[in-house]
């Protein structure tokens, strides 16, 4: 049966997360009820991974069979005319072998995470980033995330909800940059825990304004237990940014 | 009486623009409501320049006048509490010479317009740029934009509903970037006409797809003839950026 990847922008404010759960309004559903109405097939639509509620999407991936075959334009505006009254749009598709796999074919997952520095409350960017008031010390937040770098058990940046079997993950990079009033953190790693990106990008904003030194982030990652590590930076900062295969 | 200059900040979704009317919701009436419940002071809010419905604004200027002094911070939390359920916000305020005038003391106004070329509808931008799926060449626009630039008399690119006695206009500049999907057209000049900034992008779009060559553009404006122009670029793409004094 032929196989497509899906390329998925959302915006993820007003809508439940990624995943297909009891309760509605998840962007998973809403893509599966999209299709179900241009195809008639019930299909479950497998993606890279699971993003919390709020939580923005540049290129989130999935793939999803289908009994009949489609040509890829068909795909694409098929399921934008079921999703035009929502906020999420698929922006490219492929027929893809059926070894692929959304989730455990990925090798490298990109987040990025948005801070805006201003007194003012955000009024464009309000649910698309975080305002911080206070001006945040970026060398120091960069110097803190180098230690976190490489090959570490991250129990203290998991959330109590998480469900992996291991906290050990590889880190690949996280790169802080700050271009007027915006700060970014751009964040990879093959895979990461429930909150994980939420808990380092909270607790590098505390690096920021002087509540914890750098050199802390060994301790917090020897300690293994969240409370020695920061808050959990709010959803509406986040974006997937992309996924390598 | 003390008069203050306010910066303001506002997504154009959802209202009727800036200038107060008879149906409600515009940025001008509800910063006005604002103001009077912390000052119990019914002011008129002078804005710089009116702003269609759908137009955002990154720093609007506006002056009002109080009886009693208030510290800029305080003007700025007060105006930014009651607004705080709205999409607007006062990001700076300055306590100014009573010579100051919002409208009359501008030398330059700047806007920019923001399209994305992506095939796919828009979806974090979506109310936020002109979603355009042809690719567009961004060098013939540019040629065309060079020609609008100086003094002309502009009727071809005015809105009917235009109520300035004198249509001939000084366009100080018009620059077209292209960074990735995103084009941007930075516009700026002394005072615009009504719908001036959005004939002038629909024009240049038609340019830069080829449904017009830019050695017609000195035609148009000889024309003196809205006809002969453009189409009128969405509100939603267009951002009002700052003003000189």
């Amino acid at each position: 049966v032929p196989r497509y990847k899906i390329i998925i922008e959302y915006d993820g404010r007003g809508v439940n997360g990624w995943q297909r759960q009891k309760n509605p309004n998840t962007i998973q559903e809403k893509i599966e009820e999209a299709i179900y109405k241009f195809s008639r097939q019930e299909v479950v639509v497998h993606g890279s991974g699971r993003t919390d509620a709020g939580v923005h999407a540049l290129a989130q991936v999935a793939h999803f069979d289908l009994a009949k075959h489609y040509d890829t334009h068909t795909i694409i505006n098929a399921i934008n005319f079921y999703l035009r009254s929502d906020n999420i749009g698929i922006k490219e598709a492929f027929l893809v072998d059926e070894k692929f796999h959304a989730r455990f074919s990925a090798k490298c997952r990109h987040y990025k995470y948005m801070i805006i520095n201003q007194e003012a409350p955000l009024v464009l960017e309000r649910h698309r980033a975080w305002g911080i008031r206070t001006d945040l010390d970026v060398c120091a937040m960069q110097k803190a995330a180098n230690l976190l770098i490489g090959n570490h058990d991250f129990t203290s940046f998991r959330a109590k909800s998480c469900q992996a079997k291991s906290a050990i993950k590889t880190m690949n990079f996280i790169n802080i940059t700050k271009s007027e009033n915006v700060i970014t953190v751009a964040i990879a790693a093959p895979s990461f825990l429930h909150h994980m990106v939420r808990n380092i990008v909270g607790t590098l904003v505390m690096v920021g304004k002087a509540n914890f030194m750098p050199n802390q982030i060994p301790l917090m990652l020897a300690a293994k237990d969240r409370a020695s590590a920061g808050i959990t930076a709010p959803a509406c900062g986040l974006y997937f940014v992309k996924v390598e295969y």
